[in-house]
């Protein structure tokens, strides 16, 4: 008798939801009966995603939201909990990268690189524990002396997961490119998941992160001209299976790890999908 | 519509798979409509198997197969080919472990974990890799200098899987107890994932290890008396999750990452189920 | 005959060298005959700077200079490289802690703890490497493509040594206290100086970290009162040695590690000095 | 006033110390003054020895020692200490290797590997510290249930030091040789550090390990002939300093590590030295 999985009724929220690595993270809960909330920064994906919808029979709803933006990040953890139902799994997905060295790059383009990849996260989850734990999302400034409200001292089973893309940019330092904010921000990502998994271990909340190697992405298939077109040669010659992931084998993999058969006893992981890329 | 997991028609191999946690990969294996074929050293554990037979109306097969027993590891991986099929999925499943200060672990101790936890799984896996490929299972003594038969050297995709179970003890120095040759036993075994999933993507073939954290075995429900008798509780103490695992929840995860929903892309990577242990 | 490290003659730059670990650093550094130049921010250090400069018969030169202010920044790697000479060794030491829950955590605290524990050491690393290159320490915003000068591109051995005060916060959650934001500061620290090992060895620049566990310092001595009262402790039981680094400790081996002794074939390395703490 | 580093008065063990990094350790330490002690298995090594011995003058003992041979290990402890002294540093530093495809691999080869570079270190550490406890090197058989006499169990301060020389292979798998055994040996060698770290560390013992990347020796400049000939081209490629280390410089860092100068607080770390070898 085949193991199910099966997602119906459960709400999954996924930032930047409509495209790359993201979009197969939303293809692959639609495919298993998901509701699915994503997020957008700069190109509305209502169009892909109307498809993907009526094709898997589920709703699937679309927020803009701008990872760095608190204030509407906030509001549209109350407003999706709202119009679409209390999120059960949340997927911080979104980020962006850049390839420049880094005595070339300037202060902006650090700054964008760890707003977008690293605190947004950070305060996506924040936000989403709040609401959780029945507090408001938005942190008051005079919080200090920083102690939790009593329901969130309390031992609660809230039954959530969290599970990040993170990188194993985050792990080791991809060649011949250069990326040093990139890399610093996923490391900082993997981090805070280890960190939160502590924090948030008596509310019943796992947060794990997945880091995948090369993904046979638009970037991927498009690098730089110049210097950058021998890259891929590079990457495909230091991954040992010779070849670059599916953006759906990430999202499939994703799918499992936030299931009901996968255990609750796994937190505070770095699974590293990468064809044994971090092995040499 | 759910995503189904099925494991009709495909043959797992697991040492050590009537008790522990190896029993409990073989009800998850067996539950999934997978064919198993199981080891023991000591204990016959047709009855207990047999009762899981009949449950999942799968065929389990039992073979008694001492891992540090080349000759018989050999001989076990030839006839349960040809008794039961050829095999797609590989558990190194069966280990021991040994409470002892190093100052107090006699040569024979030592070589008594590395052998049953480390050479026994390589072993297995050396065997099962060259019947694969067409050779013979046994290494000639005369082998060198060493070169692959010319089958070996082509690029092949035998679509297999190797999943071996290690333990965090191969990162972390668990304590408050001394266990300095298990530590080591498991450090070498996850390293031998890692540099097995180099030399063997070109034979199609995905090798990962898994490292739980404390699960609530026999071994940790019965700790030694004396000193031994107040470990659980900082055991506990120690695991943000503030509990122990069950052995399903491993077992179920072993099913998940063997499946075909779980990415090929994945190899050489230590999976670690510890309730957060290591980030601490 | 004994070996001797003697760094007359040589100019060593300590952020934070006025106080805690860096203080202990200058006094290394200076006990071994080197020429000190300290940033501070907040406390000016002139008068526990005099009597070492005094004691140790070697200059120690002081700047004002908070480390986020990138101007500032640039403005003092000039200065001083003017003032008193070109410098040998960087040591990006100054950091700020926050021990504070993520959900109570403001997005000014998050930024406070990333922009002077992780962005400063970057952009300080960033105008020194400039400067060294005879380069102006200012990148210019329009600086896209982001191509280095082509004085950049060469190989030259500018024979450097920088070496960032990181954590084992950056590898470990510690734990009774909670704290995200360092604990994601200083892995992205360790991650910065091994991407950076890469980008610069072209340079004969030579990138590691040093991650203490807990030293003896003013923080250490004198936790928050409440809970904070029992928090050392804990943290002597989680240290295998039994007892708390004396920043003396930190001090000499980073003087050693930065000798003419010390293999410049070390970079990219986070060196932990825990007292076994991260063993566990 | 410079720092000195002086052993004179001091005795270092170094098994395999008269060639490869075994000879640069015994050198760096002869040149410090220390008294050594070295053990040897085929190459008797008196007459670099003798050179050594004169040019710094200091003496230099040579035992025939096979690591494996854990009776002649012991007796060679017991004598040492008698006719030379008590010694205060062991450096492990005895290895083989051998590149060898898994599949082609026989039982014989993967004992040998782990005998003479797991095995071995952890039989010598636990003589010794046994002998330093004044206990006989010997372990009766009948040990068990294992305890430590009542005087190992006390906490004292011997202020000892081991250092193990281990390998980058037990952190990532080097390539394009094969070389599963021993990658597999040095991770395990790395943990067995980490592990008695903890369990040694009442008694005022500090066990660290070394793991140097590709060090130019012999073996180095002489790979296999056939595909083996290019292989130091790409072992250069992926070291991002661009060259091997020189044995002197690992020889170097070992003296620095153990000396008074290096914090007794580091215990269980695993100092690399790759040329950045393993960021990438």
């Amino acid at each position: 008798m085949p193991v199910t999985i099966d997602y119906s009724g459960k709400i999954v929220f996924i930032t930047g939801g409509g495209r790359g690595i993201g979009l197969a993270i939303t293809t692959a809960f639609a495919r298993a009966g998901a509701t699915v909330i994503i997020t957008y920064t700069s190109q509305d994906p209502s169009e892909v995603v109307e498809k993907l919808s009526e094709e898997h029979k589920v709703p699937i709803h679309i927020y803009h939201c701008p990872g760095e933006d608190t204030n509407r990040v906030n509001e549209v953890i109350d407003l999706s909990s709202k119009q679409v139902g209390e999120v059960d799994i949340v997927i911080p997905n979104a980020g962006v990268s850049l390839w420049r060295d880094c005595i070339d790059m300037s202060d902006s383009e650090l700054d964008w690189i760890m707003k977008t990849n690293l605190y947004a996260p950070i305060t996506l989850c924040r936000g989403f524990v709040r609401h959780w734990l029945g507090m408001t999302t938005e942190v008051k400034t005079n919080s200090y002396p920083g102690k939790p409200s009593s329901s969130a001292d309390q031992k609660v089973n809230l039954n959530k997961r969290i599970l990040c893309v993170s990188s194993i940019s985050g792990i080791v330092n991809m060649a011949p490119q250069k990326q040093v904010a990139y890399n610093v921000s996923k490391a900082g990502l993997t981090m805070a998941c280890k960190s939160l998994s502590g924090e948030w271990a008596k509310y019943g909340i796992t947060i794990n992160s997945i880091s995948p190697g090369y993904v046979s992405t638009d970037m991927i298939k498009n690098p730089p001209p110049g210097e950058g077109s021998s890259w891929p040669i590079k990457w495909k010659q230091d991954t040992p299976v010779d070849r670059f992931a599916e953006s759906s084998e990430i999202g499939q993999m994703v799918v499992l790890m936030c299931s009901n058969e996968a255990s609750t006893f796994m937190t505070g992981h770095d699974l590293v999908i990468d064809g044994g890329f971090t092995t040499y």
